[in-house]
């Protein structure tokens, strides 16, 4: 996001064809009749980002036989997939913005997000179906059951200040890395690695997603709230523990801000202290050693992959997660 | 709905398996972890009505070889899309009943409609991969897509007054008829069916579809306000134009109460005067005959069908379908 690395030295060995993957979608875009849909559609995907899942769908088939005619569907249903439950996120959360970019909600309406983000589905669903493979569908499936629930709990429990540690590494893993997980697991299914190493890439991308995820709930409170699009501390406010707050709460046993803002007890007073305390504590650090050992468990599930391009690339992506912002 | 006809005379031979369906869904229900959750998704079950979508799946099945292990996930399936649907749809409309029972989105809110209604697609896309037939998955795919183009351009038309006869049935094929088209191919997919039978349950559904589709789109003019919960007319005034107020505009070119409701003069006056108009003319006696022509098709559709009583039985479908209120 803040640094900036370019696509080649990113995605080494697929950079040159992560762009089928852009063309794909655009396609998709082109084709509906409506101007309005047509419109609300690119500005969603505009907000894609920088093709992460896709690039490792790309990678882990990269590995194998590397059939693109299968690989591309596969990788722009990850990345449709991906931006359509963002589309739904924002009408629940009622967001405005996203990375300081007017969200289709904001935009476009609740009535007309819903019906995008549906339409988003379809499409992904219509994508994942060309790969041909009812292992991969089923995948697809069951990661989109794990994103439904992962987004239901962090709802169903908000404003609650008992999560621990685990509910959260389980939350994050149905919301954020089961899908990056089934990219990975999706392209080695299609280019028909073996089961090490298709097992090996899933488990590679499952704690590359946690860690990812980590990273990103340490920015809510660190980043520049300019180049978010919202202000420090916004899970919070909103009512969702992420793993600062978890550690922050578990130091103070006997003295909760957040439990008493979550009670209605002078909420902002509580949170905004909340807040400050942990930038000025040592959470964001233990945090911040959380999402490496993550990052460190990704490295190693690589252990059966050949030393090779791909896995210099895989490996690099790591260390982007990190170089983000600290 | 209003027609009170036991499930064993409607559904023939597949009227006891289709409780496995039911219980197939109730097992999505019980898995749910949250309560509330739980709540919505038996609330949005319960107003699957009749499961006709289901039981045109068995019924296609009970021709091949019945392989109850997969067509119950495929009728599950087809039946919890068509309920997520309709809980998508409640908060597009911002509808507060459907047939007389509060929506989701008026019990639960929009939000958490969102959510769930996302929830029954993850589930029924996980459902349609248990078939283990990638045609089955590329059809299901094929229509939800229809389905979200049906929906995006029932509302991106709204309060158009120029939409003719050959769009409405573009239009409720993708949003109604599609699905039964579906369900109908997916189990004579699944049942091993040879191909012209496979195309000929495919054809018969569809035109069920539409036929069925259009007894609705009358109900919502004839239809008692208590059963439909809803006020007489309520398309039109949500500005949708169905079949019997278009060809009710097609007999008065020169004075046109809908073009000048729709432009905004004398709004509700106009809409009055127009669902008058047609309940008094002969354009419903029009409409009927056009949905009566559908269900001829779907007969005829049914010539490569052994005469049987799985073929009674979809024959008496269409029927019921005219029976149901006129």
């Amino acid at each position: 996001m803040t640094t900036s690395v370019d696509s080649r030295t990113l995605y080494g060995p697929v950079a040159d064809d992560l762009p089928l993957v852009s063309l794909r979608l655009q396609s998709i875009a082109d084709g509906v009749e409506f101007d309005f849909v047509r419109e609300m559609l690119v500005n969603a995907l505009a907000g894609s980002g920088k093709m992460m899942r896709p690039a490792i769908a790309l990678l882990a088939g990269r590995l194998g036989d590397y059939p693109l005619d299968r690989l591309v569907p596969l990788a722009a249903s990850v990345e449709l997939l991906h931006t359509a439950t963002l589309v739904h996120d924002d009408v629940i959360d009622q967001a405005t913005e996203r990375r300081g970019v007017p969200t289709s909600a904001a935009l476009f309406g609740n009535a007309a997000s819903v019906m995008l983000g549906d339409f988003m589905f379809a499409h992904a669903a219509d994508l994942i179906a060309q790969t041909d493979s009812t292992l991969v569908v089923r995948r697809f499936a069951g990661t989109l059951m794990m994103m439904a629930k992962g987004e239901l709990t962090q709802d169903m429990t908000a404003f609650e200040y008992d999560e621990d540690i685990q509910g959260y590494l389980d939350r994050i893993t149905g919301k954020t890395a089961s899908l990056f997980g089934t990219a990975a697991e999706g392209g080695a299914i299609v280019a028909g690695l073996p089961d090490e190493q298709r097992e090996a890439l899933r488990m590679y991308a499952l704690r590359f997603g946690i860690a990812f995820q980590i990273v990103d709930d340490i920015l809510d409170f660190t980043g520049d709230p300019e180049v978010m699009g919202k202000p420090v501390g916004s899970d919070l406010h909103a009512g969702t523990l992420t793993l600062p707050t978890i550690l922050y709460m578990r130091e103070r046993p006997n003295d909760n801000p957040v439990k008493r803002a979550f009670e209605g007890i002078r909420r902002r007073a509580n949170l905004e202290r909340a807040i400050r305390e942990i930038l000025e504590s040592d959470v964001i650090a233990e945090t911040q050693a959380t999402a490496r050992r993550f990052g460190d468990e990704a490295l190693e599930a690589l252990a059966p992959i050949d030393d090779g391009e791909v896995r210099q690339t895989l490996e690099g992506l790591v260390d982007y997660v990190f170089d983000r912002e600290f």
